[in-house]
């Protein structure tokens, strides 16, 4: 039985990578094209525990890679849908890099991709809301409605004057 | 010997691939990791044929997935280098696929990714000038400033009131 | 700073994969190799986690594969070091589906792999002590003594009247 | 046209891998996982042989990684089934490396799987008798009535009383 | 709607490629048999262009490899369908490697492939005629007659006598 | 010790490889490229085992693909050295499909290539000389040497006039 609210913590996917040669560049750093396919798949599956449909990757808004990962290191990625719109998903994905001498993960990416479940034809269908309950999954979720109103202005589909939490930025 | 000034033409680098079974998910589509990961490579190509020095990927701004590719179906990715900054460089990868019945390429995908260029240490370097030529090189050149100043503020680099060139969509 | 001792909740290692093509058979189920790969993976992690060097595969104990995984299941592993020995780890590896229609997960594969740390020659070395907590850590803490002198006698290497654990299975 | 027995030697398959880069740990060692994954395929190709049905990996016996394999040697894997039961055979895997500079064969690896005959719904079926001819086939082919006991008794399926060839190791 | 006649420059795929780790051999050169599945793969897509059917490889002609090509360096792969015969086409594959300190690419190896157009069953299909317009094109086109007969006589199938082509070669 | 003459059985190779997904084409058969990948490591292997040295793919003589082979199907592949030059080997690759209805195994491609064995600097170097046994082994060395003259033919470092063994062919 689909449900009509999910909460957030439930759509937590993890994800643990070995850098393997074939992942690195000349410098022995893994390539972000790998990167970005490991993230689309533990977003996937974020996206796919939301609303248990076939779901397809709708968009990729801003990643950075700020630090490289070196070949042999631990990488680990955790997927969270961050709020969901009619068929839509946008879900954060977190990867750590795990540091031996210090005993500890350091946070070295941060990306966001939005997914939409389709129906065995390719349709799109509706998913249930999110419910955020953390500070962090309560931001994220605020934040949302801003990327998803700046991505409309970006492709031609909605007038900036329209962008309310977006315009509050530039006019003050 | 490495030149001051590159032409837009010349980063283009080329890359055709047929979907194959692992590419795709459980509706028989292009996995949008595969794409992502694809996608990377032809840009990283193309920012290697700017600056000839070791790239990495620093940056994947809005990519959007409009339209389903099928398994067996070929895909041709462009790359062209749109601008470049001190030792970062914007790539635009432009994506087609073939259309049998009608013997023609549709386009399916666009996509931005931001490059750095790096010695051997992993520290940044000055890469040439890109000069653009053709309208289209010319209309992205231009937008490639935009993005920046968006990315700068949204990453909390930039004030909204600095982006002159984004101040002026929300307050007219 | 390598520590004497690690609970066995620190080691705890998870991976998600998504069955794909090339990963079945022509059932179109999970073939057994790809798991075994997977599983071996994610318990060089956990041993890694307790002792933060390079380990190296050194035995697989009875797998058993029960239940059919499909194409384009949601296949969950968790990794755990169940007892550390001088320079060795005994892993448990248990391995989940997840059932859409029931919105829940389903066990389906359990596994005993053992790891030996090394140093960059490939020589062993000591590792540190395993803490188990829960209930279910300390049967496997408990057990792994019982499998240490199972593979010592079929290895030839302890008589099985020095196997004081296991006599007293088949005397009674 | 299936038949009621079939040799051990008609059941022999080889394969002959070469250890590239991303079948090595960060030793240059190839990593377990691999190797199992190898030794499935293999052995799956020797069941095959055996009954000309599908067959579905049932379980791994106790495995045993004694010596490292570096990047670029040349493994030789030996399937052969050992026994057949009502609708499963136990394959032995047997594991070689070559020695360039003595220019002869190193034998590096022993493994035991068991495989079960089933139909295209996946459920077992009958496959026929192992007759084993050279001393090795018949000291396998002997063995694994003990390693069945063994397991079953592992399972709980099997009183350890009632197994008799294993019993007899323990009480004398 | 599939046309009787095809230039041949029509009929250009490109691909580039980066030589990865998992494709280099122990002196860190690419591997022979992955340039070839590169090539195989450029030549289908060109023969696909030809004639918008299912093709499959016929036979592989002679090819050199001349140059050893390095970890990490870029490969272009341009192919192009030379001629067409009944229900078959030749493809010129031709591999260049970019020397980054000089600058430009430089021709590393030429290798000709036959495709067959195939119907879902996998019966031959008539293709579109090829035509020629450059001089290499004509050049190539009309050493695929001597090519053909070459292949015929090897095959047994064709007289050395009926030759001409060929025959012309030796008498002189 | 590296030894003057090798036997051609020792240089036997052979490899089992099971068509998977991601080997196939739209048809489900197995693609020209992957199985001339195939062919190229065992022929490796092969040569390696003449000459216990480094060895790279020289060049591919004709390859016939004359039977489709399916997905799920048991590949057979016989590596054999069949004549040695000064630094160069040519190999010859016998493949087989396993029929499983008729309980046989069906040949359906042969193929030849040449590698030859180099120092670290990547410098031919001699190898030992190939004694052919069986009458089989005993043909394709002879024809080696008709192939080897055709080859230097076709690159232009032969007069046709000077190559008898071809000569003898046409002017008859």
């Amino acid at each position: 039985m689909i449900r009509n609210k999910v909460f957030a913590k439930e759509t937590l996917s993890i994800q643990t990578e070995l850098v393997l040669p074939n992942d690195t560049n000349v410098l022995g750093n893994l390539m972000g094209g790998r990167l970005l396919h490991w993230m689309d798949i533990v977003a996937a599956i974020s996206a796919h525990r939301h609303c248990h449909r076939v779901v397809v990757t709708a968009s990729v808004n801003n990643v950075s890679f700020n630090q490289p990962i070196k070949l042999g290191q631990i990488v680990t990625l955790h997927g969270k849908v961050s709020r969901s719109f009619n068929s839509s998903m946008e879900v954060f994905i977190d990867v750590w890099v795990e540091d031996n001498a210090a005993d500890k993960k350091i946070k070295c990416n941060e990306a966001i991709y939005t997914f939409v479940a389709v129906d065995q034809l390719g349709y799109p269908i509706a998913v249930p809301e999110l419910i955020p309950e953390t500070d962090e999954e309560k931001d994220r979720h605020q934040g949302a409605l801003r990327r998803k109103q700046l991505s409309l202005i970006l492709a031609g589909k909605m007038k900036p004057a329209d962008a309310t939490e977006l315009k509050a930025l530039f006019t003050i």
